[in-house]
């Protein structure tokens, strides 16, 4: 690519190696109280001091009881804690639900002596089933006497089929004093580009004010949390929260400050993203899909998630086999429209495979060594215009549906 | 249901043995020449008269070259043989492919004695790849040769990863005087309910105007062809193609005449639409899933197109779980309006597991035992209103995966 790359990292920002544990005034820890049979299951994550909160959420009209809970109280502007269990995604749970949704919120906020509406909740995990209450609200007593530096913890409770955990910290510095961005996320299945796309908590100490952070986190979910995909559905339940804490102390009205808040919040959630893609359920592949030369940014991301999604694109890439056949035709149904197809050039892996409406002469040993690779790049060449959308997806594998069968 | 099905036969239709062959005037062969590694991949259609002709079409832009050929010959109104290869989809091949094309139908109209352009061309398979024409122009003058009541080596030489042929004819009496309708499709693969999807091929002896013909066929295929799904990519080939001969005899203008055979036509459609589902690649189910109480035909169609290309969907149901959830989550994702999530109810092989936006008690036994059946039912209502829709789909097994590596 000639253009900047969306998740090249500036200069300035430095990563660090602690996670959440990173930002100044965030606590966290992770437990297992029963939801699932084994395994860490219940996070809580809490900031020392009042904070400026921002959020998207799912567009799924089955919306979780938890996401609506959430939703509302981010409105409000402010937040202080997360709690947040995987296992049951408490949704389809009707009035009874909403009311284990607010007891979870209600708990957390008694434990740690905050007003009600300061705790958020979230779930993840499957649909259709009532929460265990009661192990879930001893577990709620349990970590609320755990809270500390525990971001591994939280981190993993709040997988669920994910092989690993999902973490990334960085720090620059603006008017000569360090600020912090961490976030934590949970992918695997169910993840497509449609809204917020799975679980990611994300906190910072910068002092900012909430329409300009509401602001940076939309833009930043909808090149990275809104740019994968691993199947095309998009789950009822997520979520992706930032909570601003404001011990750095920076002046937040400065320009410069905000637009390096912004490009940092903005790598993180890129970052975190291609964790979530690189680690889709059973998966072999991490696929980079970019479409280029649209005449809209739209045009460029519907072509490039119609390519992405396409379970026969995923399979061949799954056989390592370059059927770019296969990219042509789901490009071809996407509904995008305002271009050539004589005009549109395919690549993979960096061959020229198709121009002009037509194959190319490749060098086909050489491009089919390079199916073998886990990194797969598919570029297409709109030839109607000068943007660019970029997705990031996994191929379709044996192991996606075993482990599609076995957990639910 | 309550309703009448799409797929019931009327008493006074009736369904015959002999395919295609049941046509009077219709005479048809199928070779193997070259073009695949082994098997049949070459196949001629033709009728004794000049016949009215009307067909629909992949909505895919990279359209194949021979779509593009037969389309402009089909508003012409009329046509007299089909020539169709599978094993080569002469697709994204540039000018040159539209030459072969060409090519094709002009050898077949020298050999019948036919004026080009009333010789329709028909191509499926990989695509980006130029067509053998050599063993495609030597095939075709054996072919040639080769006219008689052959329908089954016809049907068997339009298939690629289809398991079995798929051929329907049915009967009925008009005026006195027999009517028959009969048609050959393939599928598998690339099946999806965009358009016209895949290939079937139909005759008639009936007697018809043209405009009849195309609105008879047009509305047959949104509620047949047009309603099946395997993976959700439509492909750059899908033709329908209907010839009709007239040598029935019947009074065209005849209304009862006319609404006989709509209805013998969309029922021939949906039973070859329903064979190509039940044939997705290497699948163990055939799943109906059926959305009513909906507020527009549209929106009823949208959410069970969604539900049906799910692959969360798909892979649960290959794993027998009755697992609603994702039915739920997929739904919630389809785009539909309109509806309250607390008022739709969800059913599974008879079983209703959700009702009010919560789970219902259900015989859990009963429901598990019947995911082990071959045919599986999904029924849901939006309770938004009074329109129906009908989708007809596959599971996604481990088999589709290794199908779809080895054979493109």
């Amino acid at each position: 690519m000639s253009e900047k790359r969306v998740d090249a990292k500036p200069r300035w920002l430095h990563e660090l190696d602690e996670g959440i544990d990173a930002v100044p005034g965030v606590e966290s820890a992770g437990i297992g109280c029963g939801i699932k049979a084994e395994g860490l299951d219940l996070a809580l994550f809490r900031c020392e001091k009042p904070s400026v909160a921002a959020g998207t959420f799912s567009t799924n009209k089955f919306r979780a009881a938890a996401v609506r809970v959430t939703e509302a109280r981010v409105k409000r502007g402010s937040a202080q804690a997360i709690i947040a269990n995987s296992g049951n995604a408490n949704c389809c749970t009707g009035e009874r639900g909403l009311q284990d949704a607010l007891a979870m919120a209600k708990r957390t906020a008694e434990k740690l002596g905050l007003p009600e509406e300061e705790v958020l909740v979230c779930s993840t995990g499957k649909i259709g089933i009532h929460m265990p209450m009661p192990q879930v609200l001893a577990g709620i007593d349990r970590l609320a006497g755990s809270l500390g530096k525990n971001g591994n913890q939280a981190a993993e409770a709040i997988l669920t089929t994910d092989t690993r955990k999902k973490t990334v910290a960085v720090r620059f510095d603006c008017q000569g004093r360090p600020i912090t961005i961490a976030g934590v996320a949970k992918g695997a299945g169910m993840i497509c580009p449609n809204m917020a796309t799975m679980l990611s908590f994300l906190f910072t100490d910068a002092c900012v004010e909430q329409d300009f952070l509401s602001a940076a986190l939309r833009k930043a979910v909808a090149v990275s949390f809104n740019s994968i995909t691993v199947e095309g559905d998009t789950s009822t339940n997520d979520t992706v929260l930032l909570l601003a804490n404001a011990l750095a102390g920076n002046a937040q009205s400065d320009k410069k400050f905000q637009r390096a808040f912004a490009q940092a919040l903005k790598y993180v959630c890129v970052r975190l993203a291609k964790m979530i893609a690189a680690d889709g359920e059973g998966t072999t592949k991490f696929v980079e899909v970019t479409v280029r030369g649209a005449a809209t940014a739209a045009a460029a991301k519907q072509a490039a998630r119609t390519v992405a999604n396409s379970v026969l694109v995923k399979t061949a890439l799954f056989g390592q086999q370059a059927n770019w056949g296969r990219v042509a035709a789901a490009l071809g149904r996407s509904g995008v429209e305002g271009y050539d197809p004589a005009s549109v050039s395919i690549g993979l892996n960096g061959h020229v495979v198709m121009a002009g409406g037509a194959p190319c002469e490749v060098d086909k040993a050489a491009l089919e060594e390079s199916m073998k690779n886990r990194d797969i790049t598919i570029e297409i060449d709109l030839g109607a215009g000068s943007r660019t959308w970029q997705v990031w997806t996994s191929d379709l594998s044996y192991e996606y549906i075993r482990s599609n069968i076995e957990i639910s």
